[in-house]
């Protein structure tokens, strides 16, 4: 397969599976991708796959996506930065990165799809359909590299949450970090008592095997995310610590009303979760008149995004009249009452359109 | 389908889904069974669904089944061993229902086998094939009730291990019962998450609902589970609280290798965890004289149970020249070597012989 010559360029740094799933999926839709990596012969394997078009640099390419570890990232974003095009990455933490970098046309991003697969092997061109996919302006952001950013992983099939850097690393920590060494936790205590007693594994039943899975990956990672996200995950060890005396107490005091309540509000959280990707059939506009300053862009979407509402589409339209804009954004009718709500508390003047 | 008149007979008390999915396998390999439950709709229900022949008593059953409640199983039990026959139960909880009951014609035993399914509607024929079910012998039971359960039980597919009902309840605690109110847990903080920050649960991504499965099932069972199985919950979450707060102290200090440590060991014992139902390619028989006195089958069979060894077949065979007997087990050759230093340990002197 070669692309087109008219094809649009990206380039993908790091051909990990998050890298060469990323290349798969847009050379599946046409892209010309050209891809490196520290060690060159994952790079040569990506093109062996078909995730790449060709190794090394492109300065054509009109976005790059920074796939390494964590700890390299910013060093990575600056240098494709002084390449030109927009760039973007796909770190698991992102205040320190967003904060070091500090670029107009850099958006932090952080797709929330994984794999048991490990490496290149294991990429996926669908890796990313349905998957949510953070990103996080900041008032410096350039709306326009923003939206870029959005049209291009919406065309992956994912859907995009606007966040905080801030905010989006306290909210992996509960939902990715804490879990994850948790899990960890839970598979060593039993393993511990499997040095005295062997058959504990062997009672290790469908529950505890889905909850330990994720401890099966590579550890390799980890040191990185909690030295970058280290304050959140603290902070979340002593909430769940914490959570974990009081379950231990209600047990200890056999208080069955308490036990009852705390595990049937978990048993509605769990029920309630909402599913992932969940195809919108009906779909709003909101057009959001903007003054043309720095960080409204930023100010919307992560506006929106706290809500958990995705934004399935987004323009920035200027007006021809003077210093304001319009924002376009495109949302599930569903979240649209929400949407606008909001967008009224902050000062904002929305006007809503049915699109479908 | 109706049974044959010369069918094998049996009772299911309590039919929901583990009663009910052991009246589909047991009646898929030719028994007539017999069930019956508090909620009488529900029998009728499984009677319709195929897991029964017919609601009521059977005098004429071998074998009985007390499916029901935890809370409830002991006096279950006492009733069915009033009408005669062996009577086993498949209860998260072994220790007091072993206690109260104190019958030689009972054996407790506990399949790790769920569903996410609930009730009878959920009974599935194939649910016990490849699961660990959990026989807990004591001194008091009789030999031939054990060898009935066992080879009954093996007969639906499941891989027996013998362990005592402390022992049981302990590991049980590890492997099941902390893990459940640990993902309870991390449900109910994600979910306080998200009482603020709805963008929360957007995040929660394959591994964090992997983790939290299992805190979708009613939460009725529970108050009941961790009053019978109190101190070694209380235990195991001690030791839970333990581990996560050193885990904290990890992050917190940026100790890098130690975390790397800690998640490169959870990985390691989470790879090697067992696999569910090998099934086994090559056995050994192992006969084992021993004196013709009380426990020695509890014994033989949890020394076993201890080192995760599965036995595949056992055989109560009685000696004709006096106060002794054989027992014969058949285990995978890959445990023989083992199950032999251990029972010679024991200062037995069994005999192994390659049976495929």
């Amino acid at each position: 397969m070669t692309s087109p010559p008219d094809a649009r360029r990206a380039v993908v740094v790091g051909t990990g599976l998050i890298g060469g799933s990323l290349g798969l999926a847009l050379r599946g839709r046409g892209w010309h991708v050209t891809g490196r990596d520290l060690d060159s012969g994952r790079a040569e394997r990506a093109v062996a796959l078909g995730a790449l078009d060709a190794v090394g640099h492109d300065p054509a390419a009109e976005i790059t996506f920074v796939c390494t570890p964590v700890s390299s990232i910013a060093a990575e974003v600056r240098a494709a930065l002084a390449g030109g095009g927009v760039v973007t990455d796909v770190g698991g933490v992102k205040a320190p990165v967003v904060a070091a970098v500090d670029h107009r046309c850099y958006v932090g991003g952080h797709p929330m799809a994984g794999s048991e697969q490990e490496g290149v092997d294991g990429a996926d061109a669908e890796l990313f359909e349905g998957a949510t996919w953070v990103l996080t302006p900041t008032v410096d952001t350039d709306p326009r590299a923003y939206a870029l950013v959005q049209s291009v992983i919406t065309s992956l099939g994912a859907d995009v949450v606007a966040l905080s850097p801030q905010r989006h690393d306290e909210l992996v920590a509960t939902v990715s970090h804490v879990p994850h060494l948790t899990a960890a936790t839970l598979m060593a205590l039993a393993a511990d008592g499997a040095d005295e007693h062997a058959a504990v594994l062997r009672l290790a039943a469908g529950g505890f095997r889905d909850m330990t899975r994720i401890a099966s990956g590579h550890p390799g990672i980890w040191p990185d995310i909690c030295a970058e996200n280290r304050d959140a995950i603290v902070d979340g060890l002593d909430r769940l610590v914490g959570s974990l005396s009081a379950m231990r107490d209600l047990v200890q005091r056999g208080d069955r009303g308490g036990l009852l309540a705390a595990l049937e509000r978990a048993r509605a959280a769990r029920v309630h979760l909402p599913a992932p990707a969940p195809e919108p059939e009906h779909l709003v506009e909101i057009r959001v008149p903007v003054p043309d300053r720095p960080g409204v862009l930023a100010e919307v979407t992560t506006l929106l995004g706290e809500l958990g509402i995705n934004i399935e589409d987004l323009e920035i339209a200027h007006s021809a009249e003077g210093p304001r804009g319009v924002i376009v954004l495109v949302v599930e009718d569903t979240a649209a009452d929400d949407a606008r709500k909001a967008l009224v508390a902050q000062g904002f003047h929305p006007s809503l359109r049915r699109l479908s």
